[in-house]
C-alpha cells in the first residue's frame, strides 16, 4: 500500500510546526526533507535535516524537473525534492510538510494524490494573541500579519481538510483520523487489488 | 454543521450488524430508522424500532418519492423515509444504516452526499469458518454463500471507504477516524463559511 504525502498550511502563528512535529512523534508520520542551498549550521546532518545542495547542484536539478516545488528567500533556495517523495510514497511511508498557500498550490498540480490540509486558529482574535503573547511585532506589523492571514484563509477552498488548532493535542488526534481515514479511502486501484485478492480464493474448497 | 449518512455494506456474516451497534453504543452516531408493513413485535417501538405503516400508506409515501429507497422482502415492505434522514442530518446528527449493495448504489444516487463503507472479512477462508461455526448451513449453502460474498465484493469501487473487520474494536476505531475526517472536510459551503467567519473580524481593532 502506498504511503500519503500530506501537506500543511496556515497562517504564520497557527501553530503548524508544533503539530506537525507532535504528529512525527507520536506516530509513523515522517517529516518531508527539504534541499537547500544554504550552508549547514552546526549539527546539522544531509539527508535528515536537509539535502545540502550547491548552487549548481539545484540548478541542475531544476532543469530536471526534480523538484515538485522550490523557492527562493534572501538568495537561499529550498526545494522538495520529487524522486525523494516518490521513493517513500511508493515503500509506504507517510510523509508531512509545512508549506504556504502558494506552494502548496503547486504540489496539488504536480503531485494530485497529496492530501491538503489546512491549520487555522480559533480566530483571528486568538491568533493576534499569540502574536502580541511573543512581544516581538509592533501593533502595525500585527495588523498586517492578521490581515494577511484572513487573505490566506481565502485559499482554503483549495484544501481538502480543516482542522482548528485549538488544542495541540486534540488538533494532531484530529490529523491522526484524516490519516487514518486516508488509509481506508477507495480509489479504482485499491478496489482493483481487494477484489483480486478475494477472486484468488476458491470456494468450493473452503465450504 | 450538517451531519453525515453513514451507509454499511458487506457479505453476510461480516459483521456489519455487530461493528454498527458498536459504535451506536460509544458515540452520537444514530442507527437509521426504517419504515415497515410488518407487524410490530411485543416490545418493539414505533419511531424507535422502526415506523410501522400499513401498506396504503407506505404506497402513498413511494408515491409521493418519500424513500430514498425500499424494498419487498416475503410480502412484507421496508424502506427509508427520506424525511427523516433530511431531518436527522440537518439537525446536526450523524446516522448509520446497514444495506446490501444494490440498495446502497440507490441511497448514493439519491443522496449523493451519503459515505458509503464497505466492511470485509478478512478472507473468503475466515468467512466460511464464521458460517461454519454456526453451524446452521450445509456445506452447499456455505460454498453458494461465498461465492455470492465474492460477487457483492465486486461492488466494492462503488464505495467511499472500506473497513477489514478482523477484530470488532478495531473496525468500531476505523469507522469513528472515518466519521472524524469527514467531520474535517472541506467543500464549497463549509469553505465559504469558514472565510466569512473569520472575514467578520476586524484586523485593525484586534491589532
Amino acid at each position: 500500500m502506498e504511503g500519503l504525502l500530506l501537506v500543511v498550511s496556515g497562517p504564520s502563528a497557527t501553530g503548524k510546526g508544533t503539530v506537525c512535529r507532535q504528529l512525527v512523534n507520536e506516530t509513523d508520520v515522517e517529516l518531508s526533507v527539504s534541499a537547500t542551498t544554504r550552508e549547514p549550521r552546526p549539527g546539522e546532518v544531509d539527508g535528515v535535516d536537509y539535502f545540502f545542495m550547491t548552487e549548481e547542484e539545484f540548478v541542475k536539478t531544476i532543469e530536471e524537473d526534480g523538484f515538485i516545488e522550490h523557492v527562493e528567500n534572501f538568495g537561499r533556495r529550498y526545494g522538495t525534492p520529487l524522486s525523494y517523495v516518490k521513493s517513500k510514497i511508493s515503500s509506504g511511508r507517510d510523509i508531512i510538510l509545512e508549506i504556504d498557500v502558494q506552494g502548496a498550490a503547486i504540489i496539488k498540480e504536480k503531485f494530485p494524490e497529496c492530501i491538503l490540509i489546512f491549520l487555522l486558529p480559533p480566530s483571528i482574535e486568538e491568533l493576534g494573541a499569540r502574536i502580541r503573547r511573543r512581544g516581538t511585532e509592533t501593533k502595525e506589523k500585527i495588523a498586517q500579519r492578521l490581515s494577511k492571514a484572513q487573505q490566506e484563509i481565502e485559499c482554503i477552498v483549495n484544501y481538502d481538510y480543516y482542522i482548528v488548532n485549538n488544542e495541540v493535542e486534540q488538533a494532531v488526534e484530529d490529523m491522526k483520523s484524516i490519516i487514518k481515514a486516508e488509509h481506508h479511502k477507495l480509489c479504482k486501484n485499491v478496489s482493483d487489488q481487494i477484489i483480486n485478492s478475494f477472486k484468488e480464493e476458491k470456494t468450493d474448497a473452503l465450504s
